[in-house]
């Protein structure tokens, strides 16, 4: 059985060869590593993949922790192939989630989408006739705390792991960023930090960018400000209008997002500060 | 012989058939044509390219003047393999330089390169080489008026079509803007609009951009808002310190400001509000 | 009224001039404009858009014709925003399909599309859905020129303006090449030239190659040497194995062939001998 | 001190912790790690970054090997920041060469380069105005063998690690191939497979492809076929003369071969049958 094995914590000697020792605990044999010292933070991130006989996963765990806890590390482990289970937000405009929908129909995204939420009703169609669940909870000023209270109830009852906004118009609430922290995707549909906020394609076109671009992110509080996972760019030139970047950018959103999806729940995003580590295949 | 003609002017019928017209009347032949009208500004630019037996550009500029005259345009011509005329500014910082004196004698620029102006004697040796005038001009706080003075002297009497900035680290004053306004490029070693001012890649390297980049563009009196004529990107992970993306970017800027540098040579830039047409080939 | 107007001939001096006077006996308007003479074949092409105030199409082709009769021109002129009307061809393989009819879905693809062609029936209700009608034409070596002639009577019957091959696992005849000839696309999942034929994607990981990619190009007698249309790539690196390149390279495939479809539908792909002109916007 | 640590060799359970153990037995701290176990080859690559405060490379390589000997694995140490030492092969096309040189003065590469070899004497003054020792060997279809013992003789001489044919115009014969292999680096101007041989981006021109590239490889008896280090590409259009695309491609190819260069001088470069693998940063 694959195991996926992550950490972060403070940098300093012997993490490496502990960690090797507790795969060594546990039968298994290193298959995939990566790790990164920042210099800025002193923080310490590594990922290992690891094959082992043992098919418990509570057992490996514990015979890696024993090895490595006098280091005093945090670390997680679970089944590489077991999916993350993921909760889509949206709105009305549907790209990202066709792509998505598409991609998790391929067996392209190591993810479960157990529901899709949406504050609107227009693409419940969509969603359920790839078999998900489709809740429909609106949100005006005034309901916003239960709607966000309905979604973390959702997040609960699904056990997901983690909450991508698939284009979804609504800004969450301090407090529920605070709840899900590290552990919400948003995509936007800009190349940030350049033009954060609404319409950014129509802010691209007044500036006269060469290229234009998408950005994922975690959601922080700071609206477009939270650590990034992915960008990308795509060339355009005066001819093109706002309404034309749009539809470019469609095409750049998507990609973007599932990149960042698949990173993330392949464990291979590390938060460090107001950056990502990112371990790339 | 080959004729560049271009003109900026507010759209309204019949200007391409007037051109085409007037290309007649100067036994002239058509051979590449472009032209933009922008929805936003109201603006219609327009370059073309053609060949006539006539060798005496006035007798051409002429003979296409009258054909248009009632339109009320104001259109440049010009022999199109005549190189435009460019002067650099440079400080210490040497790799647009190095680039841009690499590629003109290459014959890849088409431009002639009569001066270098520094504020340092550092890179005297490197221009000298090449057999190109090089200026030292000093700047102080105090001094800077006098120094503008003497740059725009040199811009006079070696009859200069545009200035170049390959990374040099003095902001021109507003009258020095106002005066060579839509003829002074500068490289920014950011992808603005994010990261203007100093040190650019150590502002990419804290906000945890994926990709970093350069842009070239017209200087105006705000600094790094001028029109961007090109921009380019290039892939960076975490791994990447501020001085590594200072190296990574050198390869972009290069790039970056080549490319500018030869689509004004070619008269294919406009301004067009605070934006830029390009009619790349 | 919006006209493109398009033609490709021999190169001699007028044809810009000429245009440009037919386009004003129709009291038209010339709002873009590209043209390009090809040093190795001699060949002008030109595309011209244009605004009249005629309604009548027939007028303005009559009024164009006319003015340049004698240069012995053959030009096409139509109805800028009428739909070109696009066959697709597909066998079991979807997300070429899936992304044609999205876009085509949201106003993206400037096309109808009356009818969607299989091999097989899997793809079925997907087209259907769409409230396109699915043709089933099984083929088999022996009924091979049955089917092609029955697809052949399709295109006739629908007034299909060009066909394309969505990943269609079937090799066109010769007679079929040529009957169709510069009106049928193919997307093929390799860098062409580089691996030709079956399972690109393998040969390029048996390879090593470091970038992967699609071509979409005109089909002809001779497999995947038609002239290419546009092309794509993507880096991978040597963790891909050849399963991930297929997926890897569905995003590419699907780009490219939008492109390719959107340069065809709007008139600006000509053949010029083995190679193709495309005036991008 | 730093060290790199790379092994390549069949893979089974266990490498990973013996090689953690051994930078244990060295007093070592691993700092950074990469790893690829090949399935079609059966191949296990690994390099490994490990501090210690052991100053001496031998006492570390002495430790590390006996703890992993009983896994008959053969592993390579040194020092990470002592410069492997280049030497270049070049002809009259200077491009590459003055990059390299460029890149070299800027500390940029981690090379020394103790002599640059021609065919021809037109770059002398540009490599010996480095500093460089510049060696003349001229090359007929008589003296080839003698040139490349020459060479061969050079190499021993400065105990050169590797070679770059920096645009070289020589075919090595298939003994020096064999005498350095793995050592020895091509930029080829073309995107390989595509275009082997001759004037790549005449043949690029016929084919009318839309983007050209380069390719760095190792040198293998076969022309233009040995495993790929690295690749990239750039747009072209119709209007690219193939005059214009060798213009465009020396960005291009200056680019590949600083990568490659600077990947293998790092140790990250790994044979794997006809493949290579790259463990970037």
């Amino acid at each position: 059985m694959h195991y996926v094995l992550t950490l972060s914590c403070p940098d300093h000697p012997g993490i490496v060869r502990a960690i090797a020792q507790g795969a060594g605990a546990a039968d298994g044999n290193i298959t995939e590593s990566a790790q990164f010292s920042d210099p800025v933070t002193g923080l310490f991130s590594m990922r290992v993949e690891l094959e082992s006989p043992w098919e418990d996963v509570d057992a490996v765990r514990s015979a890696i922790t024993s090895a490595v806890h006098e280091l005093g590390m945090h670390l997680q482990i679970r089944p590489r192939d077991e999916p993350r289970r993921m909760l889509i937000l949206v709105s009305k405009i549907d790209h990202c989630l066709v792509d998505l929908l598409y991609r998790w129909e391929r067996g392209e995204l190591p993810v479960d989408i157990p529901v899709v939420v949406s504050n609107h009703e227009d693409l419940r169609e969509l969603v359920e006739r790839h078999g998900i669940e489709f809740v429909h909870v609106p949100v005006t000023p005034s309901t916003k705390p239960e709607a966000e209270a309905q979604v973390l109830a959702l997040v609960e009852q699904h056990r997901i792991d983690f909450v991508v906004l698939a284009r979804y118009m609504q800004v969450l609430s301090d407090d529920l960023c605070r709840s899900l922290s590290g552990r919400v995707i948003n995509i936007h549909h800009s190349f940030l930090p350049g033009f954060k906020g609404a319409k950014p394609y129509h802010q691209a076109h007044a500036r006269g960018v060469k290229l234009i671009g998408a950005t994922a992110h975690y959601v922080t509080a700071e609206l477009d400000e939270g650590p990034i996972i992915e960008q990308e760019v795509v060339r355009v030139n005066h001819t093109r209008t706002p309404e034309q970047m749009v539809a470019l950018g469609r095409d750049v959103e998507r990609l973007v997002l599932a990149r960042a999806v698949t990173a993330h729940a392949e464990d291979r995003v590390f938060l460090c500060g107001a950056r990502t580590v990112v371990f790339h295949p």
